[in-house]
């Protein structure tokens, strides 16, 4: 396709007014919104009005005046909409690694004979991080990480918890929810979705499919900010024997009855542990305020039609310059980004960010690309892969190649 | 003393030009910072710094180019001179609970052999709370929670830890931290002290009285924001055998490499869990910089003529109107704040914030208010009692308790 024809696909792309509503650095072509989103303009407005009006002026009050107090439910409602849940059946709260320990804990609980933790190898690191440490708290349990293709043997009766991340966040591998959510619970086990690559960026459908538990985080897709709340969805029929282990005073019952007894919260407030964060989430909130009238269905039609021309216009980079692609072809298997392998990746990705194509890379060989149809045109995909041949053209990237090592040694 | 003294203290006061700045709303006297801190002007700048040039234009490059990464040891060292500890004693994560339960899973694991963990049936909530989620989570502890008077003889060679908070937050009672964590000690336990109401009140020894754990708060008197990140302590004799357990990629050796075997940090990172909220430790950072210059010693001098004060005018109210003292007099046993009970206690605390004098009320009975030397003046306290007496006086109390109850049925 030539500049030309992207254009006219701008032009018409019923998403393309969404971009105005961020805030982007100039002459920047933004690739990595799936590890840190840009900056919705609400979010400017936001900030100044929760710290110099609410908190700068009505100090205490504004818990009830302004509604601090009930962020995490607020947010958890606006996220709901986003991955097929219902408004009570997310919050926002803690960071996703807290939040995975929570309902992993609980999961665990609810399947009391059973001791086996099935996830991928190729998890996101904390994911089984936290796996690793509640086996060592508990005692017993069997972490069965295992590559992909062995996720299917590897299910058994003895499984109590399959935890996986929807997106693989290096080649952006995107797993059959349903399917895999059907084959663990006809062994009996629960399903713990991590959906930090996927919220905001694809349609999810947690309640659709069956999914037992689900966790995420505010700062990729859903552009809350560096280091925004995380989230978590317990589905309604496990609510009632969702056991809180990380007991704080904001899951309790009536925390300002300030009783001594610890009594969970009727609802999903029981996972909630400390005071929330309320200038973070309320950046979160002001950000996902851009996601208003905009339907996830027609945000992943734009992503496969980014991350379908990104891979059409890098296939004679490939070629030429060795780039494997790393991320499915299929739509079915892809989520809202693309990866590719190549032996110098650290050094090509320093040089096309210096050329202000910003992607990031991941070790030991991956170049990762992210697509964010919110702000993203299809004319900046032509313009990143023309600057990131000029950077392979030009021998720049050697140039990176040689001041890493120099930084090294 | 006449408001003429009064003012003439204020004029004489070594602290008086930090409450310039603060912004703090017109005509309010603002008697709640034990709660929820005053807004520091440079928290603004830093905001529109950090959400706008930062995260707005330097996008994912911020995690090194602003130094976000280094935030937790950044400002866990700003802290750390506040309280009695080295820069590598102390980090700043997650919430108060959440660091509660990290150490004290830390603390009850060093202590292999003990089953009994001592508090204060008095203690703030959450912190009880946590305790019996650990409690469950792990089987087999006792919880010896009693009152103040019972606690030397419920310390016994059983005992695995004594959690306690040095300021009591209903009564401002101020714990012998000394005493009591060489009683623990004594008796081969472990101690956790909770700082939420002394951090930045009043000077803190952790290391001179050899505490083993700490936990704190960012929001009361650090002024660090609305559910600001709150901040933990390991003695550095304790960092290389803490285990966590709460294992998320920020407290790996190595959160970069994504190896999917957990190994901890080799230093208090390893209590940190997922990735640091960039917006609201910014916030805590620039609060911080507040105390630059400031001696707690200085702190804690006015904070005592403060409340001194505030007691002395309030006799003849106490005396009239039947409100019961209930902060110790003596120094050593007083925190920042005042507390008295009434039986009228919430009537009474809405009709004053309605007047402009904000404090807060705790169930069942206890009028409190906080008195913070950065930002208070002492004709703050005359005009507060002044206030008060206005209330009683004139009746108005009796108009907010009928609304309450209106409200009720």
């Amino acid at each position: 396709m030539t500049l030309a024809e992207l254009q006219a696909l701008d032009r018409t792309d019923p998403l393309a007014p969404k971009r105005a509503e961020f805030l982007l650095p100039e002459g920047v072509i933004y690739l990595d919104g799936n590890s840190l989103g840009a900056l919705p303009k609400r979010v400017v407005a936001r900030m100044e009005q929760v710290v110099q009006a609410e908190w700068g002026q009505s100090l205490i009050k504004s818990w009830n005046l302004h509604g601090w107090i009930d962020l995490p439910q607020r947010v958890g409602a606006r996220i709901a909409r986003l991955i097929g849940a219902e408004p009570d059946e997310v919050i926002a709260a803690d960071s996703t690694s807290v939040n995975l320990f929570k309902v992993l804990l609980a999961a665990l609980e609810l399947r009391p004979g059973r001791r086996v933790i099935v996830s991928d190898i190729d998890n996101f690191p904390t994911d089984l991080y936290i796996a690793q440490g509640i086996a060592e708290l508990r005692g017993g349990y069997e972490l069965r990480f295992v590559k992909k293709d062995q996720l299917e043997e590897a299910l058994d009766e003895q499984t109590a918890v399959l935890m996986l991340t929807e997106v693989d966040y290096r080649t952006g591998y995107l797993y059959d929810m349903a399917r895999l959510t059907r084959l663990a619970q006809q062994k009996g086990a629960l399903t713990i979705w991590d959906l930090a690559h996927s919220a905001g960026a694809l349609p999810v459908q947690l309640n659709r499919h069956g999914v037992d538990f689900a966790v995420g985080c505010g700062y990729k897709y859903l552009n809350g900010g560096p280091g925004a709340p995380a989230f978590l969805f317990v589905a309604r029929r496990h609510q009632e024997a969702t056991r809180p282990f990380l007991t704080g005073w904001m899951g309790h019952q009536a925390p300002f009855a300030f009783v001594p007894e610890y009594l969970p919260a009727l609802d999903i407030r029981r996972l909630t542990v400390g005071t929330p964060g309320v200038l973070s989430m309320s950046a979160l909130e002001a950000a996902l305020e851009v996601f208003e009238g905009v339907e996830m269905e027609q945000v992943r039609q734009k992503s496969l039609q980014l991350t379908d021309l990104f891979i059409e216009l890098m296939e004679p980079l490939a070629a030429r310059y060795g780039f494997q692609l790393a991320t499915p072809r299929e739509h079915h298997r892809r989520g809202s980004q693309v990866a590719y392998r190549h032996p110098e990746g650290y050094a090509i990705m320093q040089a096309l960010i210096s050329q202000g194509v910003v992607g990031d890379f991941r070790a030991p060989d991956i170049l990762r690309f992210g697509f964010t149809p919110l702000y993203l045109r299809y004319e900046d995909v032509y313009h990143a892969v023309q600057r990131l041949e000029q950077v392979m053209q030009s021998g720049l990237w050697q140039e990176a190649r040689f001041q890493e090592r120099a930084k090294v040694t």
